[in-house]
């Protein structure tokens, strides 16, 4: 095999399929990225079996072949190339024993049997749904945060994907809150439901541009999902099994609402976790009465105390939340406001837009009122 | 204790003291910094017993008195408060319950008693030496990275700094190489040798400007040395004893010489370390014949090979080394060119400059030229 590159196309490349790359694993080839140039265009594949990427990479094809290179050093060897005008050349012989070269720097490597390279799993392309890259990467970030990866239950380490008519609902859940994000579609489509790993979410919302021009075709199967967008194609395993049930947790009941100013809210949160370390694990309490938010938070290193105004509707309250959870929720809301909404001491409270655009819902926990 | 403050101006005299208080200890008391406005003026200080910085910050003393904080939650608090014109107002009692308000902030900590923190030494102000920052600074980046602080001897942890007339001469070595910067000064100077812990030198190298305006003043003590600048103090232990003995490995007898553009070289020599993983240590080779280097490793990953152009005079040679100790050299020198004089394959090699401002001895290391 024989190719050429410019060292920038090259490099993009690999950076697209190392994300399907697993950091430790006992299966070597799985550390490789497959080079294809069999047939006329270039093709760079990474797979860790349960997510695999394949990405087109404009280069000359001198001579046709497939080659498999361990990942990493393939990467620092590109990455450290010269940036010059000259090309990056790739051989490899029949033993694929390979030579990367660029300006007078020359790099040989042991190359793997291609062979050995699991292929991505062919999906038909029957049922699909077309979003905009900027609204996939969003509704990750927006939701991503509340997965629980390291669960007994797998399906917490997933999101919930499910499409209806023009409505795309992305859900995740970690046993202490929700995270519910509905984006609007510009078609109708066929109702799909189905669980997506959490990892595979994250690593494509680091490829994807966030672009609102730019469009990603999604190819639903039985065990599979597919993301095509530009030159890049991302398949993924789904988790198999049935979603937890969460509509009847999703009641739009409320006895306590507040409107606050979002960045002052947050620096306020951010400001009592200082108190918080390691394994002391205080709630803030909010003491909610006429238009004021009485934040405060003790623990063995201190405490802190802050008033936020408030516009309020209801009855008075007061409530404590795990910080951190308030912090998360908050920082993905866009608004310059947040609505909050709470039933009692006891029940979960929602933050929310009037659009449904998203809700998220937090869990309250005990507290001791030293006051 | 009551004292109010501008923002930035106490969280900048936090983090000039922070540089001495030690991340792990045993006794408490060192995690704090102390506040202390007994006077007219008010002083932070932090003290791990080796090194001790004492700065001036400007505020308001509203009732006199001192007071010892733990460093992070104080640093956390102040760094988190609003960016408001509000003054951060510093408040404790008797019993040291100290409180910290900005704007609707209220933060309770549990201060310490001040009498429990370790003042600084006294330092006689007798003997003294006058530098800009920028040369203080930029002395310590360019020696050191060649001290070793883990080493059983405690010398090599060090740094000898000897002054005689008007030249201030910085040695770092670690068994490998040694390097050495001499720093003209504006005066001469009564002769000193002392040698100053490397961590001294790296956090005082962290709070200089960089400005070379702007003078340290240097006292010297039997056991101590104090550096003297705009509002701040630094003291510091030195390490007792002799210093290691250099000169007679500082032969200028050399039987090649080879100029070679810095920056290609040092990218050849970063490339090459691509081949270096773990415990896979192997030199890269230099073989200096006509006017061209020939750079390469080969290591169980596989081979890089180059050529650089370069000024030579003298023999051809072949000799190898540790790439990483060529690369931190050459980082720190500061022309386009480097000169490299050689003797044999096993004695060290030199890189140094016509003027005498810097001398590199590198030791070579042993090598199988499998070609």
């Amino acid at each position: 095999m024989k190719l050429a590159f410019q060292k920038e196309t090259l490099l993009n490349g690999i950076n697209i399929v190392s994300k399907a790359i697993p950091s430790k694993t006992t299966m070597n080839i799985l550390e490789c990225i497959l080079i294809d140039a069999s047939s006329n265009e270039i093709r760079l594949t990474g797979n860790d079996m349960e997510l695999g990427i394949e990405t087109k990479v404009e280069g000359s094809i001198l001579e046709k072949g497939k080659l498999a290179l361990e990942a990493k050093i393939f990467s620092d060897i590109i990455r450290k190339l010269p940036d010059s005008d000259a090309d990056v050349s790739i051989t490899s012989d029949d033993r694929y024993n390979t030579t990367i070269e660029c300006d007078n720097a020359i790099f040989k490597i042991q190359g793997r049997d291609p062979q050995e390279f699991s292929y991505l799993p062919f999906i038909e392309k029957n049922e699909y749904i077309c979003i905009s890259q900027f609204s996939l990467k969003e509704a990750v970030r927006q939701t991503i945060f509340s997965t629980a990866p390291n669960d007994s239950n797998k399906m917490m380490g997933g999101e919930l994907v499910e499409v209806k008519d023009n409505i795309l609902k992305v859900v995740s859940l970690d046993g202490h809150r929700i995270s519910i994000r509905n984006i609007l579609l510009k078609h109708n489509y066929e109702n799909q439901k189905i669980i997506i790993p959490g990892k595979t979410l994250s690593e494509i919302s680091k490829i994807l541009s966030g672009d609102n021009e730019k469009e990603v075709q999604i190819y639903f199967s039985k065990n599979h999902i597919l993301f095509e967008f530009e030159d890049t194609k991302v398949i993924s395993r789904l988790i198999e099994g049935e979603y937890f049930k969460i509509d009847h947790m999703l009641s739009s009941d409320y006895k306590t609402h507040i409107k606050v100013n979002k960045k002052v809210f947050m620096d306020h949160i951010d400001r009592a976790m200082i108190m918080i370390r390691d394994n002391d694990r205080k709630p803030i309490i909010l003491k909610i009465e006429e238009n004021n938010v009485n934040m405060k938070i003790r623990s063995s290193f201190g405490s802190m105390n802050a008033n936020v105004a408030a516009q309020k509707t209801g009855d008075d309250i007061t409530i404590a939340f795990n910080p951190k959870f308030l912090l998360d929720a908050l920082r993905v809301i866009d608004d310059e406001e947040a609505d909050i909404y709470m039933m009692n001491p006891k029940s979960p409270c929602f933050i929310k837009d009037d659009a449904g655009n998203y809700i998220y819902l937090i869990l309250p926990v005990n507290f001791i009122d030293e006051d």
